[in-house]
């Protein structure tokens, strides 16, 4: 995947979208009829939350009266630990499954695929993460397929190559790796679903949709494909996460953020994040944040930076979310997108600093190692690549 | 997919675009490495007109320098008849082939994937057709992978599970059939195989793309992908179409085409067609008319006789062909798209009546009866049900 992101410069691009998205309301009780294929026995990823709310209880229950056998891991917390995926990856090959589900959010999505790499090709999970202090060892087999489930609209995993994971020895610094095959093999979109998140959740997880959408859209990497996936999850976020963050029963909004959803994580699996990413995610790693909260505070700062080297990108932006600016002037139209992002921001009351985060003035050489060490890769897509001086300068205005 | 669609109104959907495309100029030269994991020796389909000016043996060549075993079937025709499928079936089989590449339009990409359900399952390909004389036999399996290289943009058919086919015996007439398991596993889209069209075949391959995405847009199975593909795909035909037929050289308008018809051919896999295509298959299987031909006298006159069902959805399709009407008022706008549809039919040199295509008025109680009898989905799905009075009627005002 990152030759043919190398080569996407030349006019070259691909499209790589295996899922089958089966996408509705109450469309759960289908993933029974749908796993009869990947096997007889499934290890079942979920968190205590779900489990609390009798959620995975429901899912066993379609999973049994299909005959299928079920060993559970629901011990996920929110930033999966290494640690973590390591235990689950035994119980995979302990149990003997042959396929994984995964419902939650994207610390459980991505903890089963990340376990299905270590069950398949042994060593430790913290092996295989990029921009480490060691290699990266290469994924080889991928030996168990991964159905998803989410319950949050937030990290686009549930269709994603993509897994980033903590690590608690090294100060819970987070790290990404990723392969095509991770990619589900099908996820059941059930916007019933999202209706138990909190306004809190709803917020921090929508924001990491438009995030995606954002940096993907404008970065050096966005293909064809990557910009109209983009523009519709911009325009659907930007409508419908204030209303899914006042009212969570409104299926409507939960259904139109779910879908956005899966759209951002398309976009990403085609172009990549960038450097609010690279940002939120070394704050995040240092002072367990919610990873769409550890973005929203630079992510207006840092359309700023970019604006002008992109303004005919930034100017559809802003269109996709306020049709109104559709006749100003392209530079103006452009400076605004960043002011839309403020108020949407505002709208679910996640117009904070990183001060507000913990992060203090102390941090920033630290956390500006860490976004060209592990992150490198958001940094060069930049449509205005940054210096190290201008990632601490954007790091201390967001303060 | 049926029944996927069956239930579209219920606000379910799904998304199934397992196809890697494989797309820039140039990148036909990656077809030998891109094959290595479907096997050891496979059938080329390819044309006449491919074979003479060398692409085939360009493929051959690449094909062979990766050590694969190479048997070619390259007398396929427009409208390809469904005893050429059978004898190529044959052939598959004798052969001992382990996947099949299509080289070439919808009419080779349809034979390949229709050869493929006779030599997996056995029988006749008419055998598999709907609505025909007969029950359609089912496709149960599908033992070989189809990778497909388009030099065409038009049928859609290189990531779509439609198959279109002629049946000498019985006036020509022409059937479609499909599964999703047809779908091809690579797409290698290179648009530099789009340069030697001429300017007739750009214009009908053009008007398809344009027809598929229009009558899926606006059809009462559209869903939010397909709604977000098709309008993207109608923009870049009505920006490229007449560059592309103007100046076949010019690669940019040729990359954009291409890409407009992968979009469309994922919008009808998602959403199907409508009665223009209805109407011109009829057409096109009495008196063998090249397929986007066919589809270019009813096309306009159909928007208008569906306008007032679905204004949101014309007047989109108005604006994404011109962004000045972006500030009429609804109905202007919406009525515009018809007028914006015959103006590209002129530009491109299609606007002809059924007339100009040898359809007598004496052909029309015929063509309405096979309108409903092998393509009922198509009237089905129209956002203005006709009766078949108004079908027989709209024949009759594109005489």
């Amino acid at each position: 995947m990152s030759d043919e992101r190398k080569v996407a410069k030349k006019g070259y691009f691909h499209c790589h979208m295996p899922t089958r998205v089966i996408f509705g309301p109450g469309r759960l009780s289908e993933i029974g009829d749908v796993c009869r294929e990947f096997g007889k026995k499934v290890l079942l990823f979920s968190d205590p939350f779900l489990k609390k709310v009798g959620l995975t209880e429901r899912v066993i229950g379609y999973l049994k009266k299909e005959g299928l056998g079920v060993t559970t891991y629901d011990t996920i917390k929110s930033n999966p630990l290494c640690t973590s995926v390591d235990e689950a990856a035994g119980i995979l090959k302990e149990e003997k499954c042959d396929f994984v589900i995964a419902l939650g959010g994207g610390s459980t999505i991505d903890t089963a695929k990340a376990a299905v790499v270590v069950a398949s090709n042994g060593g430790k999970s913290w092996d295989y993460v990029w921009g480490s202090d060691h290699e990266p060892v290469s994924v080889t087999d991928v030996s168990y397929s991964i159905i998803t489930i989410p319950t949050t609209s937030g990290t686009g995993s549930e269709v994603t190559p993509w897994i980033v994971i903590s690590n608690p020895a090294l100060k819970g610094q987070k790290a990404a790796f990723g392969d095509y095959r991770l990619v589900a093999k099908v996820s059941v979109v059930d916007p019933e679903l999202m209706v138990s998140m909190p306004p809190a959740l709803t917020a921090s997880t929508g924001i990491d949709v438009l995030s995606h959408t954002l940096e993907a859209y404008v970065n050096v990497n966005a293909t064809p494909l990557a910009n109209m996936l983009a523009l519709d999850a911009i325009k659907l976020a930007a409508e419908n996460l204030p209303t899914a963050f006042g009212n969570g029963n409104n299926l409507e909004a939960r259904a139109k953020m779910a879908w956005a959803d899966v759209l951002a994580g398309w976009t990403i699996s085609h172009a990549g994040t960038g450097l609010p990413h690279a940002m939120g995610m070394a704050a995040g790693g240092l002072y367990d944040i919610p990873h769409g909260v550890s973005i929203a505070p630079c992510l207006a700062k840092w359309m700023e930076f970019s604006l002008a080297s992109s303004l005919n990108k930034f100017a559809s932006v802003a269109e996709a979310m306020d049709n109104d600016v559709k006749n100003m002037p392209l530079r103006k139209k452009a400076e605004k997108s960043s002011e839309l992002v403020k108020q949407l921001l505002k709208d679910v009351a996640l117009d904070v600093t990183f001060s507000d985060l913990r992060v203090t003035e102390n941090d920033i050489d630290y956390l500006v190692e860490v976004v060209y060490t592990r992150f490198g890769g958001d940094v060069e897509s930049c449509p205005r690549k940054p210096t190290r001086e201008e990632v601490a300068e954007l790091y201390r205005q967001c303060l």
